[in-house]
């Protein structure tokens, strides 16, 4: 039932061109202590995130990013090219795991899956796609589980606006 | 069974100092049109998060904050005293939903309160507290809701190092 990679597909998809078990592929990013560190002051400043020689004492055994960073790093590769959606990347809501801490030195890459389909009832212009996107590094390992619920268009005749759905 | 607000207790609590219906507040951030932008021009470069003048014409109407901003402010408010768990706030996973936008000049506020508390069977020294985290603007509407898992240890005598439980 699944559908062949979409890596590079680039032409943004309406609800109406999605099927369930449709992959895409997002470019990649290597993470490095600095950006942890600068990411760790502005939102998450706790030891393990801030300060290498803590970490070592911590649960973690070492310096790791904040999971809200990984998050972070992940929507950018998604909205850069890893999920091209219609209307942009508007999410309703997410469920994240996060099975193995982002390293400094890790290279992040997103492999994306269309879970679940469904036309909005109150709103035929719109509904919402459930897509689960996995950040994975350079050896593999799995860092991050995102599902996510987006409000997706229709099709190129849907206006897309009003409240959310 | 809900505890009075602990809203100002700071000292760091462990597992088995919590209790199902325990509440924190955290303390306040106004987000502004600049933080709006230089968060998207990082993490989610959207035309809704980052041009007012694009954004009046998508599904919100107006400039609105990145979701996984709204979730680094919420952090940063519970790091800094919203949610004082010992051993710092180490998420195993997380369920959110944004029921509002975030919008320029929006005051944000957390409060949290205590769901489940689960000690580890494979691991005495620590277990999960589940943690419902509520964030509202300066009008009382609820921009966020946050549910996460929290690896917490057990009590001052717990050493909390070691792999992820």
């Amino acid at each position: 039932m699944t559908n062949p990679n979409q890596a590079g597909a680039k032409e943004p998809l309406f609800l109406d061109d999605l099927q369930v078990g449709q992959r895409f592929a997002s470019g990649s990013h290597r993470i490095d202590e600095e950006q942890i560190l600068a990411f760790a002051r502005q939102f998450d400043p706790q030891p393990f995130h801030l300060d290498a020689g803590a970490a070592r004492h911590s649960l973690f055994q070492g310096l790791v990013a904040s999971g809200w960073h990984t998050v972070a790093i992940t929507m950018r590769l998604l909205v850069e090219g890893g999920l091209p959606i219609a209307g942009g990347l508007i999410g309703a809501g997410a469920e994240i795991t996060w099975p193995n801490p982002t390293r400094p030195g890790d290279v992040l890459q997103v492999e994306s899956e269309v879970v679940e389909l469904r036309p909005s009832r109150s709103r035929p212009d719109r509904g919402i796609a459930t897509i689960r996107s996995e950040t994975r590094n350079q050896r593999g390992e799995t860092l991050q589980v995102l599902v996510a619920r987006l409000v997706v268009p229709r099709s190129a005749t849907s206006t897309g606006a009003g409240p959310a759905a």
